[in-house]
């Protein structure tokens, strides 16, 4: 049966595993289409425009906003970061589903959004802050002050565990991609994902007035 | 995590395959305690008291009403069926899922109820009514009159398929099988039926303060 595609939404403090959880779910099933986003933050190391990010000029991302074309945005440590619409709806209508890795600002967006109807949002927690500072310390790619910064981050992402339809604590990861499957494929079924039942019933009444 | 138990409610036309899941579900998993109805309408041959129904007289039947022990119940045909109230309470309490193969109006009722906060709502429907009608004369127990009377009952039933949060079409009985055990385990995992996990939050808290 044909279905509509969701807005899977995951988000997580920064170090709870939510990227690893993410190419973990799209190596499951490439037909998910991840929303890459925009921002105005320089490249790190390693990262690719267009794959990891679009990087935008703060004028080029200021447009896209004022025309509409993003999603949702926000800014974050002085930096803008937004999902391009474009993209997501062409994913939509062709019943795929788009993966967002965003904060609890882009997820109250896109929930409240015009796409907003078919969305999954799942929370990633950390077992514990120690682990949290111990993994993002691991990356070595940050400074204290930034470590700092982000901590500070991570405590109010936190608060908004509340808003999402699952969360699930990190403990295991293996054991957190086999919930987050679990969890995209019994929501795939849900009755709203699927306008052909309408159909299907229409058939039945058919057959029940020819009797 | 400790989680609370869920409200699962099983509806279907006569013949759609429900009975058959509802073994199957709790033969997957035997912690899910099956709401054994009240009925005041006689057994049919090899029906047992208290594992298929509770046969009651219409006079008890209305006194475990009046007295408020019955979660939803109906007159269907003449004959009243109800959920008595005590079972569900104890399994929930418990931590233990309940699981219900009731009507529409039984599904209104729970959903409804007071004991309504964590219901998981399935429907199924036939592939076809003449598959529907086939499966009914197969049971070879009911006289042309009575499949006349589970007919228009169930045309009645189909009409409310959009009232559930999934609907399933059981083309494939294995399948359709999976495709429930997969919905009720990731329903398990919502947050609303994870009372630690503000629990674990607030330890979260904690660790950030200490810091």
């Amino acid at each position: 049966m044909a279905r509509r595609g969701l807005l899977l939404i995951l988000s997580s403090p920064s170090g709870a595993g939510k990227s690893t959880l993410s190419k973990r779910l799209m190596a499951w099933d490439p037909t998910i289409r991840f929303s890459v986003s925009a921002t105005t933050r320089p490249p790190r190391p390693g990262e690719v425009d267009g794959r990891d990010y679009y990087f935008l000029s703060r004028e080029a991302f200021a447009n896209h906003v004022q025309r509409g074309e993003m999603l949702e945005y926000a800014e974050v440590f002085g930096n803008g970061y937004g999902s391009p619409k474009a993209p997501v709806i062409e994913a939509l209508e062709a019943g795929r589903d788009v993966l967002f890795d965003v904060d609890w600002q882009g997820a109250q967006q896109i929930r409240n959004s015009s796409l907003g109807r078919d969305v999954l949002s799942i929370f990633i927690l950390p077992p514990s802050i120690e682990e949290l500072e111990r993994r993002l310390r691991f990356r070595g790619q940050d400074s204290d002050e930034v470590i700092r910064d982000r901590m500070r981050k991570s405590r109010d992402e936190i608060s908004h565990w509340a808003e999402y339809d699952y969360v699930l604590v990190n403990e295991d990861l293996q054991e957190t991609e086999e919930k987050l499957k679990r969890i995209v494929s019994a929501t795939r079924l849900r009755r709203e994902t699927q306008p052909t039942l309408v159909d299907h019933v229409r058939e039945l009444n058919k057959e029940f007035d020819a009797r």
